[in-house]
């Protein structure tokens, strides 16, 4: 039988500003990214969201990203090795304590926004990423764009690598993502996108922009549930993933 | 033969700006509170902290404040239970993320500036910061003013508590702290400070701002690094204790 | 014929995350308190309010707040004279280089949240404020809690005092707030609103929650747009207003 | 007779933490770049340094910078157009503020650090920069590095700009800074600083880096103040060009 994770973003208020519907997409996603106060996040609102992760079973993982809070860590940025590092220990660490008090624990790393763009080709920053995760726990696994550079590099760094799809994107040919600033980069038919992610579960194919048929290695899928229409799509996506016997389960248990 | 603990306030530097002689104090102190990013601390200086501190086989404490970084943890806040054991459990959780990473682990929780003030004496937020240890990690001992409410109401918690008596601070009949308000808070003479923590050490006693003998219960004592002078006054006390054949280690090895 | 400036608080979003609905608001308010970027507002956004603002033809004025993103600036704090004052030059100064950039200008200061509810009874504090406006333009009238002691204190200061009502709040016969602990604090009828701020314009008076008569000073009734609820309550009182023939308009132009 | 600004940075204390020596420049620069609050500056400290700069009759310039404190303005960073533009008015107005309240006035306005460097040449980022000082004062003069693209982009926009070369850097024979990342990047003789820049007053014309003669068209010289090394040879640099009757006069009284 074929089994994927199905991911999504959480916990991603701040202070008194909402963001996104946690308690829906927590009945949609096996794995939860929880955001770490860089980009989202405060402290009592990110334990409220592992709370909630907790008792619906769902696997929670560090949404490290860059410390620009008005920019919700979608600008590119600089930082040197040791303040990447030293910040994604820190992040990590204090989401594993706040985890803890949830009576869970934190089972994966995704890197957020900039940052999980960035260090999908940039070995730099990839690497203070890399070396922050094997200083605070070497057995945390890495979430991040499959077909990627950043794939084979952490892999060599012996981390265990979660390769992700998106479900609601188009890809090129070469196995990259089409980008944003095109038209078509986005999909929004809900049948369509699940009938895609489908294939990519059972042949691990999936048709690129050009009609080609392309690889993917992913062993777990990104869904968003920013806006009603999204989580839409992500439930559809659900329900049409098991209805065809596909087993959602979180990569780590 | 008599023991006791120093300790001092370190990692207290934020990005451009230092504070405090960390070196020269890691050669003082047996037991180093480090601060956890939100009244000082950024998580590359933190992480340096850290790793000296190991690198001495100093004993590391989480240092936690208000999230006031202008303020630097002086000023009284309000804020809600949820808020303040979320900001306890993420600060204690970073810096044993960053503690992991430097070889070390966190041994100790101390309050800091105005947190550790109004908890001394406000059962509702110390109740706030005892459930944050107990929900991260119940054996975390609490580092507290001694002679204050907050040291049976932790351990009526069932935490273990570290009660610290200041090296350099004048004391009322009651075991109070002189306000600072006053001329006579603070001593500066390196003997006369030596002096009585000696007898606090041999003795449990100390003489009060009156003349008057009162009894403190220490396992700790602290001394400051932020001026050369304090520094001075630290290193004096260090070698007139070992001089007299005290023991100087951690609370917690 | 009577005359009434409607204000509300605008541009509280920041970042990513929105707040409230500004464009329905505009509609609604003659005077527009503009978040400053302490407890809410980016500098981004806070412009787009202002321009906003300024091409509805609305007044807009300083809504500062106490540096404390994370608690929306509701949370008491004790920030020293030196500190207070300054944080208030800022955000005013701030503030008005946005609003010369959006065509308008500072026309009034309101401080926000526990501030608010702070110098409005604390001489101390209120000082501190009253220094600032005093120190960046004397003219800028501060628009506070009427009744309270704060009018006194600032009109002794030479300032010009807006008093404002609340149009949903109840109030006790000495003509304080009824405390939001209460059941009865909050009124939620938009005719019973519309009507009791209708006399509160013609007649200077209110029915306080014991049935009593009371006298309050308002040239400006404070209005909320921060859930659908409170928008149509804000809509309706204009409307019910206007068709009573009182003049809405700012109280500075 | 020959006149020249000297220029510095100041106000980059931040809360509990000092930088720099502001005292002893204020002695020797006729402007002070006062840092605004985003990459260093606190308010109540730059109202201290604001006002000290006025009892000297120091002219003072808004020294902007990105939001990014713990990096201190040094890290390159990607806002947006809308961003940026509305982070340098805010700061700028703020910055007006606190000199209103100080008794003084913004003069000019002088990018920090990593923005600096990057208008110097990026044309997207320097536009932003550009329309912020166009839309609070276009009066405004801009300070940055002479012989870069930005000079003629901002003197096209009808700025005024204030033209800097650097006391204690050397010069490709292009015009352009020695890379920091070579050795020979700084100069540190006194004597040699005093007198390169006595020729750069009275001739416009230094030594670069392989010998030859370059032109430097500079109406401002930059000073540092972070070290008392640079203190030392700021102070012998204005005893200098005094001694060789060169006025040291701010661009803008």
């Amino acid at each position: 039988m074929s089994t994927i994770d199905l991911n999504s973003d959480l916990g991603e208020s701040f202070g008194p500003w909402p963001m996104g519907d946690d308690a829906a997409m927590l009945d949609v996603v096996t794995s939860a990214n929880i955001a770490c106060g860089f980009h989202a996040g405060d402290p009592a609102g990110i334990l409220r969201s592992l709370k909630a992760a907790a008792e619906r079973g769902v696997t929670v993982g560090a949404h490290i990203g860059y410390r620009d809070l008005v920019g919700f860590g979608r600008r590119n940025m600089e930082p040197t090795d040791a303040e990447l590092t030293a910040d994604a220990i820190y992040q990590i660490g204090a989401l594993q304590g706040l985890a803890a008090a949830a009576g869970t624990r934190v089972a994966y790393v995704k890197p957020h926004g900039a940052l999980y763009n960035t260090i999908a080709h940039d070995a730099r920053q990839a690497a203070a990423v890399i070396a922050a995760i094997k200083a605070v726990d070497a057995n945390l696994p890495l979430m991040v764009l499959t077909n990627a550079p950043v794939v084979q590099q952490a892999r060599e760094a012996d981390l265990t690598v979660i390769c992700e799809a998106f479900a609601d994107r188009n890809y090129m040919p070469d196995g990259s993502l089409v980008s944003r600033t095109r038209q078509d980069a986005v999909l929004h038919d809900p049948a369509e996108i699940a009938q895609r992610m489908l294939r990519l579960v059972r042949e691990g194919r999936i048709t690129a922009i050009d009609g080609s048929d392309i690889e993917l290695d992913a062993q777990s899928i990104c869904v968003h549930g920013d806006t009603p229409a999204a989580v839409s799509i992500a439930r559809q996506l659900r329900v049409d993933l098991s209805a065809a016997g596909v087993a959602l389960t979180p990569f780590v248990v």
